[in-house]
């Protein structure tokens, strides 16, 4: 099955924002063996939308449309479906209702522009959205299959997981080439030393694929495997993935869609630990990430921002003439800044961060990049020293990753 | 003019990478002038590549082209562009030199791969590319203009600004359109019950256009203004603006790339007031967002995480008695936190959020998504009740917004 994508938004046509939708189409596509071949954006007028849907209709077996689904007066996504099938709009009881709902958990009075939602074309099968009042399309014609979603990326994902991949799954049965991907997540060890690390690829790899995509928070290792036969293909992967763990396995922290602050969360409640944070130059970044987690509250006690000196002593009761003499940027006051969050909260374990992280605040002997990460328990104290970037932001992204790395070689006793 | 841009590589198809390039474009096109009508993206594969050709170049008067120009076996895009204007490929003297150069510059031997760079469609004019080894191709034919770029990123940026631009605006000159934009960046109100707000769109807007784009965050409010006559468009951009201030001012908190972190820093720093905040439910996202501004040292105090209630007590002085009575999420917690942060802390503002974000948590009267966030100086304190969604992480977006924009709100004295 071909597939074609078509995004509806003048905002990305003049590239205000980023079609990050069409990327989570054609990935999760290709995931289920579907090729994308062609993605089109065109802006909120409806000739330039007639005319795609027609293109797009001809030439492939899935079309599957985003944006232009809302209340407003430029939204018109739907009054295009309705010309290009010819159809029209009918009221949908279950819509509305699943609209009213969602003014109604907010507390808030639904405006009666919001009745326009429940009007669907009536040539289409409705797909629920639980997150927001524009339903998703699904129309089968000629055997070729024309999905409209709202482009709010939140909505259209919930969408696209929960009930287009399974369905397009579903019909797309018969295929004899079978692809499998594999991500390695991995950090504390930056791109090319890792693929020195990796040693020859063409060997590890025997003609599958391997891509680096590194950021500030590590490297992702994306390996595609192809092969005829569906066990061959699983085996190839898992033979690759099983070489690189014996080569850089302490720097993988987690798979897909895992996220640093839940393997560490899931660490913390396997050996029924707690844990406090004291963080100065992340702002708060750690506790964030940590309690993003849902049952976070199980391991992670309290955080403490002590963004001033006077909270650095106040509250977790850092030694003032040392804090002083040393700094607040020195691995003596990132201990002290941990040891004292973990003996005010009583937890086993305490964290702690100072740096400085830019664009001001470099001294002649500490420059901009550098941070001090502590870890205490009750028996012992471990500080590490750690030079980043120039840039504000990606240093605080840069500071947790590494404090939320350190906490998870800590918890696995790797180092 | 209107312009169509067309992006090869089948890493853009597959979601594997975002389309960055054609976002750039576009926002240059559009600040110069020229409308962008169209953006497609295809795999390498040349049918499909020819088509798009064929389609852009017929519907537009300037076609972008990027990526495929590289020395390996996948870069097929010169050969489809010789084939597609029947011309054929030349050696280009200066284009040899400029490859041989580069390896120089990096003393390293150039790969023989790399003497095809410097073969050149015969119809087309060379656009030098300092950084990197495969040179821009600009054909003109039948008053239309044919663009061909390398896909890497900062190579690609570079011929854009410094030769496409110019080029194009020159011949752009004769035009008597002139396009303005500006963005209004809201929250605290919906999009459909802001749509309502507005009232006449037609009668606000008399033939400009306006996108109304929601996200957790709020709505971002873009106005784009046509007009024949630099001025004309310029003022009747700023009297749409003012329309929608008489109407919608105080959701308002900044327009294009401002953060309402940054708007908030700034008032505080304008006022010399000094701010700690308590966080519960949003467990340091506000703190986090407060310290990404440069130089918030000077007004952002401390945060504490408050997570468990033993540290709302033990930190922020919170009755024991009445935190077991009211619960942690109740006004009367709300309004204890601010005040206890504030007092501890002695800054001249506290802001505390407290509530129930998902999945777990909900009670009988209770739900998932139900928030209170307080705010208090030395003389009164506010408490506002909230009930955001069912998800976790767009509810800590959506408590964190609020909370600022309260904040906002407080400091200007609106309500």
């Amino acid at each position: 099955m071909r597939a074609q994508i078509i995004t509806i938004g003048d905002e990305i046509l003049i590239g205000q924002t980023l079609n990050t939708n069409a990327a989570y189409i054609g990935d999760a596509l290709t995931k289920a063996q579907i090729s994308v071949v062609k993605t089109i954006v065109v802006g909120d007028d409806e000739t330039a939308i007639l005319e795609e849907f027609k293109t797009s209709f001809d030439r492939s077996d899935i079309v599957i449309v985003t944006g232009g689904l809302g209340p407003t007066h430029d939204d018109i996504t739907k009054s295009c479906i309705v010309k290009f099938f010819n159809s029209e709009l009918v009221h949908h009881e279950e819509v509305m209702q699943d609209v009213k709902n969602i003014f109604l958990r907010r507390g808030r009075k639904m405006p009666d522009v919001n009745k326009a939602q429940a009007l669907v074309p009536k040539i289409a099968r409705i797909i629920r959205n639980q997150r927001g009042t524009a339903p998703g399309i699904w129309i089968k014609k000629n055997k070729k299959i024309f999905i409209s979603l709202p482009g709010v990326p939140h909505e259209m994902k919930a969408m696209i997981d929960n009930d287009i991949i399974p369905e397009l799954t579903k019909l797309n049965k018969n295929k004899d080439m079978f692809i499998k991907l594999k991500n390695l997540l991995i950090t504390g060890i930056g791109e090319s030393a890792l693929f020195e690390l990796l040693g020859d690829i063409g060997e590890l790899l025997h003609g599958s694929r391997m891509a680096f995509l590194p950021s500030q928070f590590g490297v992702k290792l994306r390996i595609t495997v192809e092969e005829a036969g569906e066990e061959v293909a699983i085996n190839k992967l898992s033979e690759i993935e099983q070489k690189i763990r014996f080569k850089a396995g302490k720097y993988i922290y987690g798979t897909e869609d895992e996220t640093l602050e839940g393997v560490v969360g899931r660490l913390l409640n396997e050996r029924g630990l707690s844990l406090a944070v004291a963080e100065s130059c992340t702002g708060g970044m750690i506790s964030n990430r940590l309690t993003n987690i849902p049952g976070s509250s199980s391991y992670f006690e309290r955080g403490i921002i002590s963004y001033s000196n006077v909270a650095k002593v106040e509250v977790l009761k850092v030694n003032e003439d040392e804090l002083i003499q040393n700094g607040a940027v020195s691995p003596e006051s990132a201990k002290e800044m941990a040891e004292g969050v973990r003996s005010i909260s009583g937890t086993d374990i305490g964290l702690s961060v100072t740096g400085i992280l830019g664009p001001a605040g470099a001294t002649k002997d500490k420059p901009v990049g550098l941070v001090y990460i502590g870890i205490c328990d009750d028996k012992t104290c471990m500080v590490e020293q750690f030079f980043f970037g120039e840039d504000r932001l990606l240093n605080k992204d840069r500071a947790s990753q590494a404090a939320l790395d350190m906490l998870r070689r800590y918890l696995l006793g790797i180092s």
